[in-house]
């Protein structure tokens, strides 16, 4: 099997990813981004972002159209469902980012792929952020993802696996932290 | 202003919030957690998650409906845009928890809230993610959250914002970090 950079392979248009990478290292001011959310509380636990405009390659863009998202607690965290919990987009975010470079990593070493598929989960003891114990943190004590891969070359696609890993935002930020500051207006 | 247990305040109902702390602590396994995603890759960075079940209280449970969830890349970032990209769900999820953590300690607090709103921000120099730099960190270099809050007396709202962040697992977990493990099938 040959590969050119002018295939599409698994969805992605290799070309233009590479043509993308040439334009970056040609000008690396295009790899600053910053991505933007808002949000606003509705009742209770219960509250909706949206996102859309984000600033990157040296201009503002907006997505196709603004994406709007409920989070809330269950009824059992006396909330009222009307959203998936704030700590499950986490897993959402992990196994959509390191998914999505899977696909990037394989079309860029012309391997095919026919399933990646991922379950994603991640202990939490609630005792901390109740208030209940100083000796529980408050976010997961631990993720774990799992990964069914299928297409060409078994171990070659584990080691996608790996490099989507080690070359993805999402995994580094939840594995090493970022710093986080909160701006309080009462206005 | 008198409060009384019993109130739902902000949409908290307050009375069970105490009844569920009261409950915990009498059997402290009831706060043990585990939150579950499903994602299938889609074509290209297209993917798709679904939240439905999770377990927690010593059962399992599911959410009234699944959720699912789209996560692409931008046309700017070699994607279709069918959805946010991952890391703009970690500010989702980020601003999500702070603000349902807001409404309840609030409440807790008797407290009456007006408004809560957010914007959220995170940069993130793409050279890392894409390999052109080692000095670069694939995730964002930091995350910046400005609320406005409103309601009761604005000194008070304030520190209801310090103890929400205190108790926060999503704020934890991006600030701390979590272990995340990773396994691979191919079968």
């Amino acid at each position: 099997m040959t590969s050119t950079e002018n295939a599409t392979r698994n969805g992605v248009d290799t070309a233009t990813l590479f043509a993308t990478l040439d334009a970056v290292k040609a000008d690396t001011e295009l790899a600053k981004f910053r991505f933007r959310a808002t949000n606003r509380w509705l009742s209770g636990t219960h509250n909706q972002s949206t996102i859309h405009g984000f600033h990157g390659a040296k201009q503002e863009m907006t997505h196709r159209q603004p994406f709007t998202f409920d989070a809330d607690h269950p009824p059992v965290l006396v909330g009222s469902d009307q959203g998936p919990t704030p700590v499950e987009y986490l897993l959402h975010a992990l196994a959509a980012c390191l998914t999505a470079g899977i696909a990037n990593v394989a079309a860029a070493r012309g391997l095919t792929l026919t399933e990646v598929s991922s379950t994603v989960e991640g202990d939490i003891d609630l005792l901390g952020i109740l208030g209940l114990s100083d000796e529980v943190r408050n976010g997961y004590q631990n993720i774990k993802i799992d990964f069914t891969v299928r297409g060409d070359d078994p171990e070659k696609l584990r080691k996608v696996v790996e490099q989507s890993c080690r070359r993805s935002a999402v995994f580094d930020v939840l594995t090493n932290g970022v710093p986080v500051s909160v701006n309080v207006s009462t206005d």
